[in-house]
């Protein structure tokens, strides 16, 4: 069995992203929003088999962790207010292709942040959705949009949630939304810098050593922490701290979403296997064909598949891995396909 | 000859940089800085010696392009005017070195800058340096140190700096200064922002139609690009940019400063040899050995000589493509030689 740890619902019913305008319009009128669309069952699986569930059969692959458009997750507009039920909606349509495609997907859940305020609704959200089968979150660290106004992500602002998810025993994504900042092309430049912070911040502090068992997986195959591995282990050395297979990567994994075979090769060389998840950020980031190859650019799976790894960690990659950071998936898994 | 493009004066006498907090102290204060202390030649001799001279010789390079340290540049400290006069002192240093050192250190600039303010010093700064023989400058896409308050690198808010770079033929490093964002640690994540949000910049921008003689380097080993190249170029792919080679890679270069033997090879393999410029930033943001190599990490040499190169693209990493991006380097050089 192959688990994608990471896609999105990017080709939502555009019905759903119109009431989002809606609502912001609304919001900033202060006004009611409108009352949010009926999204028929049928719009939902079109939207679904002409895109995803296409790729994945073509593809390969058997289960995709599955969540909300990262980009459109929005943190930084309207307030909390909006977020919530914003949030609310987002997840409600992931609750419905898990429904709808069982055995193929599996949810995980976007909160309502807001830059500024606290972590209440955000738990309330995590709760609600684990208890409807959502195995994971994902968890904005710069709710601002790329002005990173809020703390590093071991401070202990985000304690509240950490210790719900430990009790749930659900893993976040470290996952930024737009850019808000001209500074910053979200998926070419945020999304990359925000992976490269959020590994820097847990390098800088001791949050495992205050929750041993959380686990955080990093997206973008690391931005460019394996890259720079030498560097990263360099300044854990020289900030006094432990190495960094102790430090930090008993509870931090990266995805394989890195678009082209050197860089997969890089990462598999570099990074334990045990930290690494198949994800692909499929319909994502970058949609086109590699003309050097033929190939899209985001069919991760062919890059795993000729990455020089032993069967055993292969494995471990595509599948067990996942199994592990995700301890929710076996009872979601066999729950959907008694089921189906 | 090897020339290390990347060397920052990081143990510059602590003389000058107790002047730097009296001047920022008096500046709060409202105060007239103190005067400039005297430092002596034995002093400046000393603090290299032991220290970059020593690890030149150790390592085998022979020429250092060098410029003032980059995290104490401090743009988002004090204004404009305390920016001017601690980079005239910082730079002032340097041609001490230059001078002290004929034929193994070459000068590049630190530039006055401070967020929201115009580049009219930056400019006189460069003139200046230019005419004493300094061959670059930094340029510091983020002055306001983490909140990335400037335009991007495309906008015309730089040109002004570009249009005088094309007139002396003198290339650019971006290079980001000291983080006063809590949320970026400066050596861990903000460098390494920095030069992925700027070769991101450069991508969505058309900077080179605009100035084709224009010449960038982005230094360690360019952020995050090089490892997530498959998504670069798939970005300019969606965003209908031409590919990288035509749109950007005539103009940016990459350094060596990637602390592992995988991540200089992953460069080595992934950009074409001719836009890779060797470099260690040294001495510099990582100063422990590897455990597991018993080497300095910022030895890049070693991993430069390790690298499956051909003996010309190895020369051109090393010493010809500096020459080429620098084109000033050579008459530097020889006029240094007839002195020494």
């Amino acid at each position: 069995m192959i688990i994608d740890c990471h896609g999105h619902y990017t080709t939502a019913p555009a019905a759903h992203s119109d009431w989002r305008e809606a609502q912001l319009a609304a919001w900033e009128a202060g006004e009611a929003p409108p009352p949010y669309p009926v999204i028929s069952d049928d719009e939902i699986r079109e939207s679904i088999e002409a895109n995803q569930l296409r790729l994945i059969r073509e593809r390969g692959a058997d289960v995709t962790i599955f969540s909300p458009r990262a980009s459109a997750m929005g943190h930084h507009l309207g307030d909390l207010g909006t977020s919530e039920a914003w949030t609310a909606a987002c997840n409600d349509l992931i609750a419905r292709v898990v429904d709808l495609f069982p055995g193929t997907f599996i949810g995980v859940a976007q909160l309502p942040q807001a830059a500024g305020e606290g972590l209440d609704a955000a738990i309330r959200e995590l709760d609600r959705r684990v208890a409807e089968g959502f195995v994971g979150v994902n968890l904005n660290p710069d709710p601002s949009g790329g002005h990173w106004t809020s703390p590093p992500l071991t401070d202990r602002y985000w304690y509240p949630i950490y210790e719900r998810m430990v009790e749930h025993d659900v893993p976040a994504m470290i996952h930024v939304s737009a850019s808000a900042n001209p500074a910053f092309h979200a998926t070419g430049a945020h999304y990359m810098n925000a992976d490269t912070t959020a590994f820097m911040q847990l390098l800088q502090g001791d949050l495992f050593a205050d929750f041993p068992t959380l686990r955080l997986v990093i997206p973008h195959g690391g931005g460019a922490v394996p890259y720079h591995w030498g560097r990263y282990r360099g300044l854990a050395d020289m900030l006094k701290k432990p190495a960094l297979d102790s430090h930090v990567m008993g509870n931090v994994f990266f995805d394989t979403c890195v678009y082209h075979q050197p860089g997969i090769d890089l990462l598999t060389d570099v990074i334990p296997a045990e930290n690494i998840l198949f994800g692909s950020e499929m319909v994502g980031a970058v949609r086109g064909i590699d003309p050097t190859t033929g190939h899209y650019f985001d069919d991760t799976l062919r890059y795993v598949e000729t990455a020089a790894l032993s069967a055993e960690d292969r494995e471990a990659i595509l599948s067990g891995n996942a199994m592990r950071v995700y301890p929710r998936l076996a009872a979601a898994l066999s729950r959907q396909s008694a089921r189906s």
